[in-house]
Parts: C-alpha cells; sequence; structure tokens
C-alpha cells in the first residue's frame, strides 16, 4: 500500500495513492484518525487497507503533496553513512575517520517539503546540495528497541532529499544548521508499507539533477543498518509512530565534485529508490 | 508578566503566575488561543494583561508545570557561548578554538521536561550533566531578521537547563544525540515578559546540585549576545512564535571537574537567573 499526505481545496488530508488516483482517508477516517501520523499511531493501516479497492476520490492533479509525515517528533538523519560518500567528503578535506557510532543529527519540521513542492535555494548561499536517501518511518513506538526486534517497528519507506547547504553546514562542527534551512528537504511522495520491499538491504538509491543522473548506490552499502540506527536512536528518546529516520546518502553529492555542482532556481532534482517511489522537486529560490 | 504552561486536572492549559495563584488563561481565553504558543503567534499578550488583576483561579500546589513552551517548531540551542565554559571543554580535550559562527543544534520537544518535573537519568549512561543558560522565546517570527531589528521579536525569557549525556555527545562530532535525551532537559518555570528585565546582558545565572553551587556566571559573558543568535538562526529557517533559542551555558559544567560531578537519581538540580526565575528539578531514574 503506497500512503500519501496532501493538501485539496485548502483542506490537509492523506490518503491511499493508486494508479487511478486517490483514496481520501481524511474523509473515510478522518474522524477517528485525522492524520496518516494518527492513522500509524492506532496500529490502524488495516482499516486503510480495507478501503483501498474502492473507487478513487480525488485525482493527482487536483492535490499539492505535504510531506509524507508533516510534522514527525523526531526526524533523526544520519550522516557518513555509506563509505564511499565518506571517502568523498574526507577528500574534500572535511572528516578524518568513520564514525564508529551513527553520526546523528536532527532536522526540524519545516526543513521538509512535499512531492512536487519547491525546494527554496536560500539567498544566503549558493552552496545548496542534494542528497538522496532511504527514509524509514516508524509505526509502532518504543524506548531501547532491540536491532532484533527493530524490523518490526517499522510501518514503511519513502524518498528523503537531505538537501544541504554545504557552508552552513561546516560553518563549526555542528552541522545541524546547514541541514535545517526552510524547505531544503523533501520525504515523498509516498510512505510503502513495509510488506512491499522484499530486501530493504538492497535497493538502488539514484538521483538525477536536470536530467543527469549524479548518485547510484545501493542500501546495502549503509555503514550502520537500519536496525541499528533504530536501536541507537531508540535509547536516546523513544521513538513515536510517524517518527522518521533518514539513512544517509550514497556517493555523487555536488560539493566533492570539480568544480562543485550547486542546485540552482530553475532546476529539477529527482530521487528513485527502486519499490519506494520518485521524489521530484523544482528548485526555486527563496522567499 | 510571568506566564508559565501547566496541567491541572488532566487538562493542559496556561496562565498567569502571580504571588497568591494562578490566572487560568486556557480558561479565559482558550477558545481564541488555546495555548501559550498561540497567544504569542496572535500578538495578544495585551489579552492576557487586561486580566492580571483577577482573582486567582488555580493553586500552585493543584497544578503540574509543564515546558513553557512544550512543543516549539525550534528550539535552537548554542553550543559553546562563554569563554570560560569553552576553556574548561577545550582542557577537557573536546575543542580547539572558539567557535567562528554561533555552533548551532537543536533538541526536540520532548528532550525537555517541565519545572520540578523530574530529568530523567538514562540508563545508557551515568554521565548526566547540567548546564543553566537563559532561554530567549520569540514573540513575532520572521525570517533574516537584523541584529538591530532582533529584540523586537522578543516576547520574553526562561530558564533552561540543556541537561547533556556527555559520552554520548561525544560519540561523533555531532553533539546531538548526547543533547537529546528524553526528558534531560528543562525549560521554566516561567516566561517573564521582556518589559520586565532591564538589561537581558547582566544577569546572574547560577546553578546549585543538591544546594552546592556549581555555576555561576552572567550573561555579559556570552560570546554570541541575543541579537546575533537571533539573526544567525533566522538566515536558516523563519523563527515562529513559541520558538525556544537557549543561548549557551557558562562554566562549572560537571564534566569537567576532578573528579567529574554528574546528576544521578535522587538529586535535585536548581538554576536561577536574576529577574527571571528559579528552575527546579528532581533527578529521577528513566522509565
Amino acid at each position: 500500500m503506497k500512503l500519501i499526505s496532501f493538501e485539496h481545496n485548502g483542506r490537509a488530508s492523506y490518503g491511499i495513492a493508486r494508479a487511478d488516483g486517490i483514496i481520501d482517508l481524511g474523509k473515510h477516517l478522518g474522524s477517528e484518525f485525522p492524520t496518516l501520523k494518527k492513522l500509524l499511531a492506532a496500529d490502524a493501516l488495516d482499516r486503510a487497507a480495507a478501503l483501498a479497492d474502492q473507487a478513487a476520490d480525488v485525482a493527482f492533479d487536483a492535490i499539492s503533496y505535504l510531506p509524507v509525515i508533516p510534522n514527525p517528533m523526531h526526524l533523526w538523519c544520519l550522516a557518513l553513512n555509506y563509505v564511499e560518500h565518506h571517502k568523498e567528503v574526507e577528500s574534500a578535506g572535511r572528516v578524518q575517520e568513520l564514525p564508529k557510532k551513527p553520526a546523528l543529527f536532527l532536522r526540524a519540521a519545516d526543513s521538509m517539503t512535499g512531492h512536487q513542492q519547491p525546494l527554496r535555494a536560500p539567498a544566503a548561499s549558493e552552496q545548496f546540495d542534494y542528497e538522496g536517501e532511504l527514509a524509514v518511518i516508524i509505526g509502532k513506538g518504543g524506548r531501547n528497541i532491540s536491532e532484533a526486534d527493530a524490523m518490526s517497528h517499522v510501518a514503511g519507506f519513502a524518498v528523503f532529499n537531505d538537501g544541504s547547504i554545504r557552508d552552513w553546514q561546516f560553518h563549526t562542527k555542528q552541522i545541524t544548521p546547514g541541514k535545517n534551512f526552510y524547505q531544503t528537504a523533501a520525504l515523498g511522495p509516498q510512505m510503502v508499507t513495509a510488506d512491499e520491499i522484499a530486501d530493504v538491504d538492497n535497493l538502488s538509491v539514484k538521483t538525477w539533477l536536470n536530467g543527469q543522473l549524479v548518485q547510484d548506490g545501493n542500501t546495502r552499502d549503509m555503514l550502520f543498518k537500519i536496525p541499528a540506527f533504530i536501536a541507537y536512536a531508540s535509547i536516546v528518546a523513544p521513538l513515536v509512530p510517524g517518527d522518521v529516520l533518514a539513512t544517509g546518502t550514497p556517493s555523487g553529492v555536488g560539493f566533492s565534485r570539480k568544480p562543485p555542482l550547486w542546485m540552482k532556481a530553475g532546476d529539477r532534482c529527482e530521487i528513485e529508490i527502486e519499490g519506494v517511489g520518485r521524489l521530484s522537486n523544482p528548485v526555486m529560490a527563496e522567499g
């Protein structure tokens, strides 16, 4: 099942994405579960599934996508989680050794936007870089989750663009500012439920900037696998339904290229993860 | 005016704290402004002030404090913002030079608790440290705010305990995990409106652990002053009403002491900032 969050006629909703349109779950289930996050918190994906064969309520061209989860309690992200990406960052003089623990940082919810919505190239910098990555969406909350149990806490997967402002990322050792510019990330188009992904550790991850393939990786090359990420983050604080864990990007980012390749207004960035979806965003100037 | 957020008989509310009790603004204004954040967003502090001479509605011993702002969009924090604190961290081998830009990181809302509520000593570490600091609460939002205009965006001030799990803070260069353990920070007891603070750049900041004075600083020693912090953070993303900016801690933290001084279950940590309030929390074990 493919679930999306969207706006339609000024109303925020969520639904099932099918080839012929959207089943508006906000309309059918909204009094009980007003958001996808609430549906997950109620462990009620079966209530959605029971409606999956109904006629579509809304056409795709009538909606605006929201981030699949617009307001997660935690939007945990992992830095330097692919060895080849670590090497390219190292060659740019920015790190010395592979992290011995997951290098977690947080993004605020307003640093994200939805599928097809503009990524905002900030006025303060020209160093706007893409990062295609797999995002994990938590269904069942918990603290101190074991690696063995971790995958049972996953509701599904989405595509994430961890858009980064490189100079601001390196103002100090804390990369957080450069990772939090307003609407520089995207999450979508959809959450694919976990049952549809046979082997999450073997999915191709590709990014295109204006049609040029710039990243071509595979989730098998993650340094810390999803269970290790879940276990570690859940020691820090309880994971709650709707939490988003972005698992890091493979190599090919713009800032390690010679010359560097930056996103600018008028560009389009697309990321496809095998079986999970294709996230596409135009780039527009801030404001 | 002193404003608090609280629970009373299982209902979340906010109000004016007076010597004789609390004026329950949730009761009087809740249909228009259900939370303090909504009151700030509506620029309606005058509506609260108009009720400030009414009889108190609730006694202090009938409420539980919530963080003054329980769910800010941004809880921006500054690392290494006092020179003497930087020196003690340097002497512990953890940094080399003063940050040339504000070293921002984010805390998630659930890493905070309210006045008198327990700080949670996690099971995963014994290195639970206090950090007394001044928090700025944003009233008027904005992006790319100039330093000259910055103070006009401030609604008031509160006391913040930026409780930190030191070993987890230094797992990688990103201090975020050690700064985000569940309910290891506190914000309160109250927001004092900006009009009551004559000179925010000259306030004593003191922290006591079990009655022993462990930090004795003054806001005059901040490396990046409040306007610089506001200006910088507002370039990254629009500040919105209710955003919290924690301005960093003076020297005296536990991890740079010999031997180190950690908080443990049964302790009490208190922080007082001149004119802003005294934040007091017991320490309890996680879970």
